[in-house]
């Protein structure tokens, strides 16, 4: 099976570091909700390196202070699950996690209302919300503006 | 609010570092899911200090290896959500960090068959298995004996 990050065409990037690719996922139900990947085709969180578990410390921190200057995000919530690559027979994972921003207060940005029903508890993977990539564009301007 | 995983009277441990410790979860529809717990008081993962992160992968590691075979888990899901924390007025979260092992075929431990009906999916977490003390016991036994 082929890599479906290896081959990814960076589309949404925020930002990168050495290690570490940042993009916008097309899912903004929790708004700034972002995933990040491995440079390095990677297929488990137990073979990374220490400079890469070092450098996504760094991104976690950029990553929870210019979402909570963007949007008044709560907290957050991380992960770093790789399930869809194990519904192949030949399982190719490769290391990303999953940020959600969580927000106590509605958010209005750009005329949407964003709102965490689920707020305080586990975020809900069946509520979806895509907006248009105009609105994923503005999404990400202004996270860049808050770097 | 005071802190759960400050008071943590360490039941169902199965080892510590210097900056974590590993906890056998009450819920084991996950067979050896565990909880991470960071020792010192802190709330958000972006002021984890490096040290700590580097220590924390060290744990990755070790568990994910451990748990591979004692129990034969094809792969594992991290989590840090801390969602419960901010149900209270005063959210006064602790890092600590979710791990899923999650397993193709089912596994079968002193009489009980585990069955990751969701393997490959993300994980539901509303379905729970809570074994008795005995089965924990025997649980954490299996795994101390891989560490």
């Amino acid at each position: 099976m082929s890599c479906k990050y290896c081959n990814t065409e960076n589309k949404d990037l925020i930002f990168e570091t050495k290690y570490w690719i940042i993009l916008l996922a097309d899912d903004q139900y929790d708004l700034g909700r972002c995933v990040i990947i491995l440079k390095r085709h990677c297929d488990s969180l137990s073979k990374l390196k220490i400079e890469e578990i070092i450098d996504f410390l760094e991104v976690v921190k950029k990553l929870e202070n210019t979402i909570k200057k963007s949007f008044n995000a709560t907290m957050f919530n991380w992960s770093c699950l790789m399930n869809n690559a194990y519904k192949s027979n030949n399982p190719n994972p490769h290391i990303h996690w999953h940020l959600r921003p969580r927000y106590k207060e509605k958010v209005k940005f750009d005329n949407i209302t964003f709102e965490d029903l689920e707020f305080a508890h586990h975020y809900d993977n069946k509520k979806v919300l895509k907006p248009s990539q105009i609105i994923l564009n503005k999404i990400i301007l202004k996270i860049k503006e808050n770097l």
